[in-house]
C-alpha cells in the first residue's frame, strides 16, 4: 500500500482529501498536519469520519515525517506549498499542491496577482498543471503536479473545444462563474457567515480575480492563441458547486458543436458532455469528481453558449488531485473516484 | 380612498400587491379575486396578512364587481389581462398589468413568443411600458399600463446609460441573469419543489426566454438602436431576488462610467448607483422598490459590465406596479414604498 | 449476479435505491418501473446517473417482468405493495416495501391511520419491520420485510436503549422531530415549492402523524411496555435529514447513560454512538446509512434528551432497504452501503 | 423629535433597530457607535441603508455623547451595557439593554451563567424585565428595560397562559427551540459559516443554555410557581426566525385551550391566537414584531403542544426594544412597528 501525507487537513480540500482517500482501495493516509489542531484526533475535529480512521491524528506540520511518504499533497493556503516542496522533492517525494503556488508559468505575473516572492522559482517550469484532459501524459510522469483552481477546470474545460477549434474570437472571450460557499474555505470570516451570505446573491472581485489570469495562460498555451477574458464570479447560498456559463462570438455559423465537443472527450472518464436539453445543474455532480457540459448557440445569433458544472471541493480540488495522484502512481485514472452524485 | 381591485390574489404578485397595498395611505383594496379560492378569506389562505385585511374575502373572477374599482391590477397567468381590459377600460377602470399581454409592441413577435393569438391587439399601441425610469409622463396619463417583466427591469436599468449613451456595440450584449426561486410563481410544479432546486445552481431557457424580446424592443425603442442580445436566465437556491451581470464592449475607453450612470439617475427615486467597490448584493434590497447598479470596466479590457439587483416581486413586479399606479393617479411616486430592506 | 427490481423508480426513494445499487457489487438491477415515465431511459430522467445505467429503461408496471427478479423493492406509495406483494411472493421474489403498507401488525390501526382497507391482511404477521437492529436474525429469513419509515427509524433507534433497560416512564414520551423537505416525496405539491418552504420553520401534523402509531407499535411489541408517545414533526429548509430530540423522564438518577447506548449498540455498523461534546448534525451522516446518537440527562433535571440524525432517504429509506435486502440476501450487512458523508 | 443612541451599530441587534428607527416618526437616530468602524459612514458598512441616514457616521463609544440622548439602547455583548448604564441613568437617559445584564433578578445565578460579577447590582432589582405582554405598566415608567431575550420571548409567551392558568404540571415542561442562523451575531466565528451550517441541523448547547434560567425565573416571578424546565435550543439553516414547540402534561382534561389563550391575549397587538389548523410558521412574522401562537392537545394524550413563531431580530430583539422604547416615551406602542411579513 502507498502511504500518502496531507499538509492541511482541517480546511475544505484537506477533510475532502480525506472522504476520498479513506474508501481509496491502493493508498493509505500515513500523516496528516494541522498546525492549529496538531495532538487532536481527527475524528473529534471531522467526526463524519468516525469509523473510518479513527487511529489518525492531525500531527505538527514542522515535525511530522512527511518525507516518509510516496506523495505529499498540500491543502494549504498560497505560499506554503513552495516553501517546502523542494526539500520533499530532493527526498523522492511526489507533490500535489492544491493551492496556487505551481499554476502560473510567468512568475512575475503570479508575484503581482498573489502578493509575494515566489520561493522556489526553479520548480515552477517543471510543476505540470493537473488538468489531465489536458496535460494528462506529463502529469503521469510528473514530480510536481500544480493542482488547477476550482473555476479554472470549469472554465477551461468548458473553452478548449471552441478554442482549440479556431471557432471563436479569443480576444473577447467572457465566463460568468458562480460558486457555493465551500469554496471560500474554512476560515473564520464575518462576510461567509450563513447570515451574511444566505438567501442572497452577488458577483465578487469584478475588478480582478487571481483564476483570471491562470485561465488566459493554459489557454494560450494549449492553444496558441492570446486569450481576452473577462471573467466575473458570484456567490451562491449554497455549499457546494460551481456553475460556469461562457460566452464567446462564433467565427462563423457553427452546427455540429454538440458533436466537436463529443469528439474531445470522448473517452475522458470525468467529462459528460451533455445534450442541450438537459439540465446542466450543479446537484448532478455533487460529491462526484465529474464536469458536465453542454454547448449551443441560442437563436442563432453568433454568440455560443457553454454550461459547465463541477463540485468545486471534488473534481474542482480533491477529486482531481486524486485523479492526478493515480495517474502518477500508475492506478487506474478512476481508482477511488466512482460514487454517483448525492441527487436530490 | 381610491378603490382597488386585484385579480389573481393568491399567486406571489398578488400577495405581494396586498403586502404593499394594505400599509398605503392612499388606497384600499375593494375587490381581489380567485378562481380557485372563491368564497375563502384571505387570512386564511395567506395568514401573514392576519390583523391586515380580516374583512377581505376572494371572489370568483366572473362574477366580481371590477368595474367598480378606480384601478384594476391583472396578476395573472399571460393571456388574461388581454380578456378583460377592454370592458374594464371602457367602464373608466385604469388597468395595470402584470403579466406579458401588453409589454411587446410588435404583435407577431409577442404571438410568436407566447403562442397564442392576441385577444386585444388594439390596445397594444396605447399600452404604456410601464418602466418609470424610462416613460414617467407616459405612465402619468396612461389608462392601461404594462408593467415591466422581472429580468427585464433590472436588465433594462442596467443597460440603458450604455446604450442612450452610444458608448457599447449594441450588436453583441451579453445579460447574465439570476433569479430567486419566487419568480417562477407558485404553480404546484414539481421542478420547482425545494428537494428539486435547493442546494443546486443551474441555467434554464438557454436556448431562449421570453424575456429577451420584450428587452430587446424596450432597448431599441428607447435608444433608436437594433440590439443583439444574448440572455442567459439562471436559477438561484433562494427565494427572492434577481441579479443581472450585463457585458458590453466599450466602443472606446470611458473613465467616466460611474459618473454616467449617477447623472442618468440622478433624482430617480429608485435607482441607486453604487460605488463599484461596494457589493451590490440581493439582500440589499429585498423587499423594497430600489435597483442598485454598479458599473466598471475591469482591468482596462474594453468590455464593461454592469451589475444590478432587484427584488423581483417588488421593483421587478408588485412594487413597481404600486410605482405605476401611484403615477397613474397622481399620487407621491413614492408613497406606501418606503421600507428598508430586511438585511440580513 | 442477483437481479433486482424496483418498483418505482422515479421518486426519491426509487432514485436513491438506484444510486446505491448501480455501485452495489453484488446486484444488478434487472427491471425499473415508472408508470408515467414508461419508455424513457433512465437517465434522461435522472442525468446524474448518466454513465451509470445508460441501458437501463423505465417499464410499465403492468406488464414489467418482476417475477424474474430475486428481490423486488416497492418504491410507491402506500397502498400499492399490498396489491402485488402476494403474486410475487408466490413466484418466489422476495419483497422489500418501503412505504408502509406491512409496518403495523396492528391491521385495524393501519387502516384507521391510512384510510383505506388493507387489500393482504393474510401477509402482516409474517412480513418483518425491517430494522436490522432489532430483528436481524428474523430478516434473514425474512421473504417480505416491511422498511421503517424514516421518523420511526431515528426515533426507535433513540428510544430502544431506555425503555429495554426500564430507565424511563413509558406513559409521556416526547419526539421532537424534524426533517428535511425530500421526506416529502418529489410530487407535484404548491405547499412544498423552494419559494414556499425555503427559508422558514414550522411543525406540522401536530394533531396526529401517522410515523406516531408505527413507533409505538414497534416499541411495544419490543419492549412490552405501552408507550405514550407524543411526536411533533418539523420541517427543515434542507433537502436531506431527520434529526429528532427525544424526551423522557427518567426513573431514577442514571449515569450511565452513554455507557449503556454504547453497550446496546456495541457491533452495530451503522449505529454511532457519540459523546455528547460533539455535535450531532445531519450533515455528519448525509449520504450514508449511519444512525448517529448522543444521550445526556442535562443538568441533573431528571428528563434525558437523547439526539439521534439520519439521513432520511437513505437509513430512513432506501439505504436501509439494501441493508435489509443484504441480510435476506446473505450479503455483507454493509456491502454497498460503504460511502462516507459528504461534509461541507 | 426624541433623540436616540444606539451603542453597537454594526451587530444584527443595532442594524436591527437601525432599520426600524429610521423611519419612526417620532424619533431621531442622533449617535451611533462601534468601536471597530468609528469615522466610518453608516452607508457604507451597512449599504441597505443608502438613501436612508447617509450623514450618520459611527463614533467611538468612548467620546459619544450619549448623555445628550433621551433614550439609548445597547446593542452590544453580554456585559457592557452594566459598565455604562449606571452614569447614563444618572444624567437622566433612558437605557434598553438588548444584551442580558439586567434579565435575572438573581444575581448569584447571572453571575454563574454569565461567568464575570456583575457591576453594576444595585440596578438589577430596579431593571424592568422588558416582556409588555407580561410588564406593560412598569416599562411605561422605566428608567432602565432589560430586553427579553430572543428563546425567552417565544417560550414565555407560549407557556404563560397554561402555567397562569395552573393548567400544567410545573415542574417538567420541555421547550424545543429552533432558531435562525442570525441569533448567533455577527461575529466571525467558523462555526457559522455557511458551509458549515447550511444544509444541516443540530441541537446545540443541550447540556444547558442561559435562556434557561431566564425563563424559569420570569416564569416564577409571574406566576408563583417552581418551573421545571428543560430547554433545548437548535440551529435552522435559515437567516431569520425562532420557532418553540413546547410541552407540558395537563393536569385534567382542557377543551377550552385556544379560548383561554384567545382571552389572555385579548387587544395584544403583537400577540396572534392561530387556530390549530393554520400553519405557524417563521416566515409568517418575519420582518415584524408579532409572536404567532397555536395551542392543542393532540389526540386527547395528555400532553398539550403550544407552538409560538417569532423573528429573532424583532420581536426577539430590536423590535421588542422598539416596542418598549414607544411605552417608556409615551409613544403608541405600535408606532414605527407595522409593516407585513415579508411573505416569500
Amino acid at each position: 500500500v502507498v502511504r500518502i501525507g496531507i499538509v492541511g487537513g482541517t480546511g475544505y480540500t484537506g477533510s475532502e482529501l480525506l472522504r476520498l482517500l479513506v474508501t481509496h482501495p491502493r493508498v493509505e493516509v500515513g500523516v496528516i498536519t494541522s498546525r492549529g489542531d496538531a495532538g487532536q484526533r481527527v475524528t473529534d475535529a471531522l467526526p463524519m469520519l468516525r469509523g473510518r480512521c479513527d487511529d489518525l491524528t492531525f500531527e505538527d506540520p514542522d515535525r511530522a515525517a512527511l518525507d516518509g511518504c510516496d506523495l505529499v499533497f498540500f491543502a494549504t493556503p498560497n505560499g506554503t506549498a513552495m516553501q517546502h516542496a523542494p526539500a520533499l522533492l530532493d527526498a523522492g517525494v511526489r507533490v500535489v499542491d492544491l493551492a496556487a503556488d505551481f499554476r502560473i508559468k510567468d512568475i512575475a505575473l503570479w508575484e503581482r496577482w498573489y502578493g509575494m516572492p515566489h520561493a522556489a522559482p526553479g520548480l515552477v517550469d517543471e510543476a505540470v498543471y493537473g488538468l489531465p484532459e489536458l496535460n494528462r501524459a506529463a502529469i503521469r510522469g510528473a514530480r510536481l503536479v500544480a493542482n488547477p483552481g476550482c473555476y479554472p477546470t470549469a472554465v477551461t474545460l468548458g473553452l478548449l473545444p471552441l478554442l482549440e477549434g479556431g471557432l471563436v474570437d479569443p480576444a473577447r472571450v467572457i465566463a460568468d462563474g458562480k460558486s457555493g460557499v465551500s469554496g471560500a474555505g474554512r476560515k473564520a470570516n464575518a462576510g461567509l457567515l450563513m447570515a451574511e451570505v444566505g438567501e442572497s446573491f452577488k458577483a465578487y472581485s469584478v475588478a480582478g480575480h487571481r483564476h483570471e489570469p491562470e485561465i488566459e495562460e493554459t489557454l494560450r498555451l494549449a492553444t496558441g492563441q492570446q486569450v481576452g477574458l473577462t471573467f466575473v464570479p458570484h456567490l451562491v447560498p449554497m455549499v457546494r458547486g460551481i456553475e460556469a456559463t461562457l460566452y464567446a462570438a462564433l467565427r462563423e455559423p457553427a452546427s455540429d458543436l454538440h458533436e466537436r465537443y463529443v469528439a474531445r472527450y470522448a473517452g475522458e472518464p470525468f467529462v459528460d458532455v451533455m445534450p442541450a436539453e438537459l439540465p446542466v445543474e450543479t446537484r448532478s455532480v455533487r460529491g462526484t469528481n465529474v464536469c458536465r457540459l453542454a454547448v449551443l448557440e441560442p437563436q442563432g445569433k453568433g454568440t455560443v453558449v457553454v454550461q459547465a458544472v463541477i463540485d468545486n471541493l471534488v473534481k474542482g480540488a480533491a477529486g482531481q488531485a486524486v485523479q492526478n495522484m493515480n495517474l502518477m502512481l500508475g492506478f487506474a485514472e478512476t481508482e477511488g473516484l466512482g460514487s454517483v452524485a448525492l441527487v436530490p
